[in-house]
């Protein structure tokens, strides 16, 4: 095992209707004047937004709105949040959605303390320093954003997506209610789900020999999401499958499950490229990636993967044949992903063959570029060819 | 699954030679004079304590020093603590040891800041409404006192066992180097592991259903036990075993694996009098006592422990006869228990059977006490008898 840090003090506020404290949590971690920070008119429609200000007026907390992120976040929003928190004096920002509007949190919480452009800090020009306190309200299981310093923002210019990751910008609090995942419809779910299990293969494919115990943690999360995620994709309103499925999006992403490892990650940056160049959304461009990314490398390490389709997709091992246990697992994973309702090649998703050579560029990968396995852009190219061909 | 709030604020500084930051924790943390808290000479004789007060020394941070922590820790060295503390104006405890250690600081630090006799908040009299910061440096791989909020104390007048539970008392650090559990005797290390299982088991008998999330962490940071513990009792240097279950130890009692979800304790109360009376190590105790446990209540839920057996002793499922199967897994954790080198009954233990009407007695049960099967104090006779009777 690796030497690591692991320090995650976000407090997080679990169940039904816990959205009604979010303004007692605002005052415990001193916030006076907040910036409600939102998506989608789901959150006005569904009376979410509302609850979430009586409970702020309720605590005598003056607060201003801004909504409007959109799915991979904008910088545009970023620099308009920030000018807005300026202007009003704002202390506080409350964000009230799922990982895109808590990723563009981040960036205005972080873009308010800095002088400069934010987006220096995206381009790793500048460090992340200070930043306003955040508290979220989850309406998503996915992105793990609530429980994380991490932010990935879109620079709609030229649309390249590039993040920041900072003990700076962790959420003071979380407040996850299940029941607000409910109304998501099932493709938003199957995306969200697919989210959470790739932040545990990144964190799987490791080359950290003996690393038992976040092995075990890893598979734990999977094996909860293979159960819980056919099930509310059957039944929308299943609130103990919901839980689950939510407690399993913020362990799989808060990195107790990922320390003392080297990780992979190049599956996400693969993926963004797809997501930044279509706008589609980053679980579904996942579904796509990921199971190529694995065929691609699964001869790195054969019992690796014999192991993931052993103890995470129930296959027999194969004593004889290790490889053939190996690649059983890669298609279960995609056979799962097709059964949710996922896509799982470039024309499902929407994308195309032709514009590999550009999705590589802007990747910017030069020379290897490093994790399970180092990837050449060629390499990459391949990957995307796999995901163009799967079925 | 059942609203909670999971709060986990202390950070983690895992592996090798990590004991040589203490003083830059200790400064960042805000300590300006410490009181350095230890336990037995193994510390000295390590060379652990110097090598601790070397590093605040180079970060000119000023100090005291308190040895003698005995496990199952006294009131008596508390009280001492406390005067020390006050005297020398101390604002920080560094605690360099095990569990016991740990526990003894935390009372320590609650106990400077209340005005009164700290033993009231023991005996649930009076709140835990502050306390010094903590750090601690880990020595052995067991309580999980290093990320939880609790401690355990015994009165020496009477030898009453009693706790705290407070956020208020979470270390600040905590320094976890495998390395320094390495020189544990095998004994120890057994006991150690033994608690860990045990604080899973308490949490993993539930009667809160449709948990798979938590269940599945559960199963996963016991089945790392049942790899690596074999493995440090036959080679007590093996770093990679002995990072296995420190991180372990760690995430089985921060509650990460056991939020959500009713929980049991009754296994670590029954306990409790065991180690008080006979001043035996807590986790000997636990192998006693928690298989004995399981064998009084298993029918109250015949699938769960099943599940059990079949998930984490890996026993082939009984489809005709599911009660087979969960005698089978209580039977392959009490062999688990000896092959490690525990004892599995009040002989082994140094128990008397004569005591039980004492154990039952000073446990004080008044009614039904609850958890996953409320027991009465005939129960927990029962309960104690079964354990004379193990093999």
């Amino acid at each position: 095992m690796e030497n690591f840090n692991f320090y995650s003090p976000t407090e997080f506020v679990f169940g039904k209707d816990r959205e009604n404290e979010c303004g007692k949590y605002v005052k415990k971690y001193g916030g006076t004047k907040v910036l409600v920070h939102y998506g989608s008119g789901s959150a006005i429609r569904s009376g979410l937004l509302d609850r979430v200000k009586k409970s702020l007026e309720a605590e005598g907390i003056a607060y201003v709105e801004l909504g409007g992120v959109q799915p991979n976040p904008r910088d545009t929003k970023i620099y308009e949040g920030i000018d807005l928190c300026r202007k009003e004096g704002v202390d506080f920002i409350l964000s009230v959605g799922g990982g895109s509007c808590i990723d563009s949190s981040k960036g205005i919480a972080a873009g308010v303390c800095y002088d400069g452009d934010f987006w220096d800090m995206y381009e790793g020009k500048a460090p992340v320093s200070a930043a306003l306190p955040i508290g979220t309200v989850l309406t998503i299981a996915a992105a793990g954003s609530e429980g994380s310093g991490a932010s990935v923002v879109t620079k709609e210019e030229g649309m390249w997506k590039r993040d920041i990751g900072s003990d700076i910008v962790r959420p003071r609090f979380s407040i996850l209610n299940p029941a607000l995942t409910c109304t998501l419809p099932a493709y938003q779910t199957a995306c969200g789900a697919t989210d959470i299990m790739a932040h545990v293969f990144e964190r799987y494919f490791t080359n950290t020999p003996e690393v038992e115990v976040t092995d075990r943690l890893c598979e734990a999360i999977l094996l909860t999401m293979i159960k819980e995620t056919p099930r509310v994709i059957e039944d929308p309103n299943n609130y103990e499958a919901r839980a689950n499925i939510m407690w399993a999006g913020t362990v799989a992403h808060n990195d107790i499950i990922g320390v003392g490892r080297s990780q992979d990650w190049n599956s996400h940056k693969i993926e963004h490229e797809l997501s930044g160049l279509y706008d589609c959304a980053h679980g579904a461009g996942l579904a796509v990636v990921m199971p190529a990314w694995m065929e691609f490398v699964y001869k790195h390490n054969v019992m690796r993967f014999a192991q993931m389709a052993v103890r995470v997709w129930g296959c027999e091992m194969n004593f004889e044949n290790p490889e053939e246990t190996a690649v059983k697992g890669i298609k279960a994973f995609r056979k799962f992903l097709s059964e949710i309702g996922m896509p799982i090649n470039f024309e499902q998703l929407g994308a195309k063959e032709e514009d590999i050579p550009e999705l590589v560029r802007k990747l910017g990968v030069e020379g290897k570029t490093g994790g399970f396995v180092a990837l050449s852009p060629e390499d990459v190219a391949e990957i995307y060819r796999i995901a163009v061909r799967a079925k």
